[in-house]
């Protein structure tokens, strides 16, 4: 049956995340699935490169769909980005994929943006888009603790006592660290990621950004394989999907 | 008595604009107003660098205010933001200036900036914060539009019917027009503008962006010093106050 692929973007804050809830609250698969409903009285399921928690957002979550019929893709996007509104939940594009092509299983590749705003007053437009903290960051000290983190590595210290991982054995390609004007932007890339993987790496990092750890400290971290040995877990207003990669590209 | 100087950030979506309105209806004027009758116990007036449309958004008004007694500028600053909670405006900076400083009159060059995002979806995360429009625009062609409109001119053309200024003739600094991703951001500067002026630029520009216009119609539109020859106004959520500029500076 014919099978899409969409890249979608979402506000995660109105959402208790990307995985659909049997109670009913609201979830960005809910939100998909309802407008693909609506728009081909076909229930399906929504497929995604990787689960957001509640309230991080996603400039480009990558998700599949099978449908009973051929679309047009773009007229396929049209019509469901005409039934997600006025949700915050846009299908940016559409293309046709095979069969046994499948957003998850298929993956090989997922990066994330972490934005922390570091300025005494709160944000006015970046409100629910940051992690605003009230102190400075030196982002050259943090790159230094992020450089400890990279490889591979059991980053059990790093992972949410929730997490379902066979393993706590990650690959972090990059995790690099930059200053934007008055925020820190933290970009981190791996093959998958652990539970909170990115925002308990973040909160480590702020402890060194604020000179309160060293990069020693991070490694002493890691290697207690105790998450009660890392940092607090960043806010997940900050965190943003920014893409999947697949073996085709 | 003590003056001090205020930068200042909005989000204009929930303003009927900066200026306060006798009917009561919500204006950034009034949220900073309140917010210092509530650190302070004083009737104070703010007065900005330029007054905002409806739903235009600002990084760096600056405003002033005189208050009875000396305050330490940063205590005031962190007394006013805890006051305008949970209203989307912050005080990015607080500095004492002299009795004679003035946010509007002492101010010799101010800064806009348009965002125009060009895609086919919908904005999810940027709703509200850029026009939105589903054709390509060529940076290029609204770079050479835009030169026509540099410089003294008459801009008549470009003109609120409303607007309450004494003369059309503005001297336009800047008019700059770059790709950004997915976006197109225009700069503009000068002294000071006339009102619609830069959304009317930018509404003119788009035109010339989709090739319906050329260069020479611009030239033409500014010729014919009626507003009604140049493009439509382009929408407010896509502008941003972004600076003033003042002779000690």
């Amino acid at each position: 049956m014919p099978r899409y692929r969409f890249t979608v973007e979402y506000d995660g804050a109105p959402y208790s995340g990307w995985q659909r809830q049997k109670s009913g609250v609201p979830s960005v698969q809910q939100a998909l699935e309802t407008a693909l409903l609506a728009c081909s009285q076909e229930e399906v399921t929504v497929h995604a490169s990787g689960r957001t928690d509640a309230g991080v957002h996603a400039r480009g979550q990558v998700v599949h769909v099978t449908m009973s019929k051929a679309w047009n893709p773009y007229r396929l996007m049209q019509a469901v980005n005409f039934h997600l509104k006025p949700q915050p939940v846009a299908v940016l594009d559409a293309v046709p994929v095979a069969d046994d092509w499948h957003a998850r299983f298929s993956c090989i590749g997922r990066w994330y943006l972490y934005r922390i705003l570091c300025r005494t007053a709160p944000p006015a437009l970046e409100r629910g888009r940051v992690w605003s903290v009230a102190y400075a960051l030196d982002a050259d000290a943090m790159q230094l603790g992020a450089n400890r983190l990279l490889g591979t590595q059991d980053f059990t210290s790093f992972r949410a006592s929730l997490c379902q991982a066979d393993s706590p054995v990650r690959t972090l390609d990059r995790l690099e660290v930059a200053r934007v004007g008055d925020e820190i932007h933290i970009t981190a890339a791996a093959r998958s990621f652990l539970h909170h993987q990115v925002r308990n790496m973040v909160g480590t990092l702020a402890l060194v950004g604020q000179k309160k750890w060293t990069a020693d400290d991070v490694t002493a971290a890691l290697e207690a394989k105790d998450r009660s040995a890392a940092g607090p877990t960043a806010p997940a207003e900050g965190l943003y999907f920014m893409g999947a990669v697949y073996p085709e590209e």
